[in-house]
């Protein structure tokens, strides 16, 4: 295993100006831990997550894929927690001693992490099957972290940017000269943008908050189901994006509804603080997209109102949407 | 993937007295991050280790043994560092859903996590080639933690325990009756205790620390290449334990200084505080066990006494040690 220390040397490159300003990170890669500076008055909240070859990815990946989409994931759930990433740990599984491989995924990591604002602080290396696992780690204000378990009934339930685009792309890898919107819909998979800023802006209103990556119909029922409540949403209010429309004709809802890993965050707030975010939102933040597509109720369970009529959400898989 | 995520409940067992206890971890498995409330004055410290099959254990390693040695290994990082253990998380990737082997697992991680006095906060379960990676979390007084880099020429640099049991254990595997002895290294192999309480004892006193994971030798050398020094140390002094000897035979001294994984601790410390240390020791600490080892030098490399004369320590292997 000696010479897979040498692998450290890909990731221990001259530190960017994002690291640098990391004033927090007290110690880096090259002791037997790293070591952190929480500031006062706000607390750590950190997540890990895994991607395998054959899982998660194809075998043909393109390594800088990989490294933003694991990335792009890993700070999604610093994003649905409203707080500001820091740092984060890698723990890399590679097969063999590949180069071009290491060059490549260290590039594309260090450009997610300094686009991300967030610090490499530590790894470990193995010889294995491809498998990598992230943690990431951030700072909330204490006592304000975004949960799933706060939404009440009568909240508006919202979400941001479009759904079902990262389910399209998925169903686009083979596609070797794709056009624009099959480009547009393949980076929408390969390189999730973590809604981080959207995290913070709605940190002030939102009662509960999670990041979509199961599928807004499961994700929203964590939300639901930790919340003790039940919610309505309209098919028709779901935020789909031209190109999805395009690729996906009548797929588009399901994969909207079900596809997974896009990333983006829902959210449930009081009618009234929906209407202080649309207002803070129009004059400050031009980027963030936000959507209405719904309301949690008393009565525990999840409908859809689709084809005229409301139609009960089932736990399992939403056979009734299974036209794919 | 949905099925995995049942396996969740294997690791969200009603919470121990231990878990109750962790009252700095204000939320841990449930949410898309768990929430940390760092102690005033105190930094974190963390690391991730990876285990996989066929690399770090065999095939056929019963899950008690993978937990156990997995988690003793990854808090002797913070035990390394003069911290004490509060929190980790657990990327667990298997390929298939063995009730049989996630109980177990789960039974004996939780009771590696309750000896160690640390808590299961969160982690993400994926299908794949079995591979395991967890991040281990602890508190450190801010600017106490020690570090690999503070070693001063003249220094008595020391060792906990006895080494190369791990190595003797290793090459005992296939035993199927093994003798006490047997037992004894196999046990030093399979379940590593990591020196939390030799660590919390030392950072009084010593001016650098590591856990011996690769061999002492390649250690000791991590510490003197990050302190900028040398060190000289005697073959003789090197702790052995009885069974070692017993088993490992001619092979003894080189299974201590170059076979790894016996996690424990190398440090240094001035001659002065290894008077007071050893005075400490004796008054209130039984249990621990500490060993001098030899000094280190002004100048750069490392250089060991054996067959009645002094002989340089390469870096590629100790070829001259390489009678294995």
């Amino acid at each position: 295993m000696d010479e897979f220390s040498l692998i450290q040397q890909y990731f221990q490159r001259p530190s960017s100006d994002a690291v640098k300003a990391n004033h927090q990170l007290v110690m880096g890669i090259g002791d037997d831990c790293a070591i952190l500076d929480v500031p006062r008055g706000q607390q750590l909240v950190f997540s890990i997550d895994t991607m395998v070859e054959g899982v998660h990815f194809t075998q043909d990946t393109a390594p800088a894929d990989i490294a933003w989409r694991l990335l792009g994931a890993a700070v999604s759930d610093l994003a649905a927690m409203g707080a500001t990433p820091n740092n984060f740990t890698l723990a890399l599984t590679i097969p063999e001693l590949s180069e071009p491989w290491l060059q490549s995924f260290s590039d594309n990591l260090s450009a997610a992490a300094q686009a991300y604002q967030i610090t490499l602080a530590g790894g470990d290396t193995s010889r294995g099957p491809l498998t990598l696992s992230v943690q990431v780690q951030g700072f909330v204000d204490s006592g304000q972290a975004l949960l799933r378990s706060g939404a009440n009934t009568g909240d508006v339930i919202c979400v941001t940017g479009t759904l079902g685009d990262s389910r399209a792309g998925l169903s686009l890898l083979d596609h070797l000269t794709p056009d624009a919107d099959q480009q547009y819909l393949l980076d929408r998979f390969y390189r999730p943008v973590p809604r981080v800023a959207s995290g913070l802006l709605i940190k002030k209103y939102a009662t509960a908050c999670i990041d979509i990556s199961d599928g807004l119909l499961a994700d929203l029922g964590h939300v639901l189901s930790r919340s003790k409540k039940g919610g309505k949403i309209d098919s028709a209010a779901i935020p789909l994006s031209p190109q999805l429309k395009h690729i996906a004709g009548d797929k588009a809802l399901h994969w909207a509804l079900s596809g997974g890993e896009d990333f983006e965050l829902c959210f449930t707030l009081s009618a009234e603080n929906w209407r202080l975010l649309q207002r803070e939102l129009q004059q400050a933040e031009p980027g963030i997209a936000l959507c209405e597509i719904g309301v949690v109720t008393e009565e525990s369970g999840l409908q859809i109102f689709q084809d005229n009529k409301w139609q009960a959400v089932t736990a399992q898989g939403f056979q009734h949407f299974s036209n794919e």
